[in-house]
């Protein structure tokens, strides 16, 4: 496998590919590998020539009071894991090589913004835009490779995807589980042994809260009642909202998503699914 | 020569030349054209394979005021002219085919669009970046070709390259003048008799404000002087920035820009040189 740090380093990478007339996957993480991110390459794998992946904790997609400098890392085992899954290249620049200069120009996701994370996250899914331009840029993939994990940002980057022409397919993969039911996140380190065992509940919830939206009912009061009184976190949303859209008018597919903060750790979670119940 | 009108039909025709490993040149122009968008069709011939001209007229572009609706078109004779050129497809699509939703996420210049055109034209550069984003995107190109004359409009597409590592370079083709100077323009055919006769003045304007600028000082009163003894115009400005920063900080390349607005035409133009006299 190659470990890559620079852009240049990169561009050649994908030129040697790209000249021997194979595809490209794109597998973008933030590092700290779990099962979640084995099983995008996996996909990857299954698709596609090559498989890229990229390691960059995004700084642009970090608020000042958020967790940039504290979000775990683990550079030489990622590079083990990643090899393990059989990536063909890791590309791990810093953040000078990345962002060299501060560009003028911006990308806003506008509306798509306003809901779920966004809301507490403002600037979050316009520091997600600019790096992944410069990845599916740089990369020249021919799909890149998503968790249904963070929905909001995959509708994001699908509309972005979509509504400007790029040349790649995004991939979304089934978010990976704990046998618990927690989802699989870097985060859960962040998590006391209290906070851990509560965790799961995060799911529970989801599961009554889509039983609800199914039987026509707001799911909503029935979920808050599961988390105050099964975790220790404090709700920061639950939302029901169409399906890539993110609007509140919704016939089909629809998420029904959660995000509680626990001492050191935010967790989100959601569930994609058709309330006309296929 | 082929002509074009769906996305599908471009990405076809991009997707058999990127298979036979054929470079693409794109020459992004809204049509009505001059002997400066055939330069630039002959620019991208000696460096390309195949040379795809978009005719688009973007609505995007336009301010609610602007003239959008009156914007000089002829595509029979583009159509001609271009195949005369040696333009190896068109793509002309409508403006439901460029934009079938109106996206949520948005490009913003920022503060490249604060200067010179910018200002009279809220919202212009933002709409410049959308489409070519979405053309640079199709047309998978190697290289695109704009002329200076946009000396701002290049500025800004330059910076968004390179900024977000657009996989293709960005052509600066000089600006193609009548015999008298005047910078060939799809605008001119608004000028009155009078005016066209008065508008060679611009690029003289420009070359005393040159001069004034060698010598170390302040081009614009000259520049305001001769443009108000010799046209009919109203001066929308005169501007000397750092190029292609754009700002007020210059130590070698600068660019010396005017508008002026006419009765039915507003026209710029611009010299870009060095301040040391290189």
């Amino acid at each position: 496998m190659r470990t890559i740090e620079t852009i240049a380093g990169l561009q050649e990478w994908v030129r040697e590919k790209k000249d021997a007339g194979l595809s490209i996957g794109l597998v973008p993480t933030m590092g700290f590998l779990h099962e979640g991110h084995l099983t995008l390459v996996e996909a990857a794998k299954k698709e596609n020539d090559a498989v890229l992946m990229s390691i960059f904790v995004n700084p642009a997609q970090f608020g000042p009071n958020e967790d940039f400098e504290r979000y775990p890392r683990n550079m030489s085992r990622d590079i083990q894991l990643a090899e393990t899954a059989g990536t063909d290249a890791v590309f791990a620049p810093t953040a000078e090589e990345m962002y060299p200069k501060e560009s003028a120009i911006t990308i806003s996701a506008g509306r798509l913004a306003d809901q779920l994370c966004g809301k507490s996250r403002p600037g979050h899914f316009d520091g997600v835009l600019k790096v992944v331009t410069k990845l599916f840029h740089l990369a020249q993939a021919d799909r890149a490779y998503f968790g249904q994990k963070d929905a909001q940002q995959l509708a994001i980057i699908e509309s972005w995807v979509e509504d400007f022409n790029f040349p790649l397919d995004i991939r979304r993969v089934a978010t990976v589980r704990e046998h618990d039911g927690l989802a699989k996140s870097s985060r859960n380190v962040y998590l006391s042994d209290q906070e851990r065992a509560e965790a799961p509940h995060l799911k529970r919830a989801l599961e009554l809260g889509k039983q609800a939206v199914l039987a026509g009912e707001n799911p909503v009061p029935l979920m808050e009642q599961h988390l105050n009184a099964n975790t220790s976190g404090q709700i920061d949303y639950i939302q029901l909202l169409s399906y890539p859209e993110l609007t509140e008018d919704f016939e089909s597919e629809v998420i029904l998503a959660l995000a509680v903060q626990f001492e050191k750790a935010r967790l989100i979670d959601n569930l994609i699914f058709n309330v006309k119940g296929n």
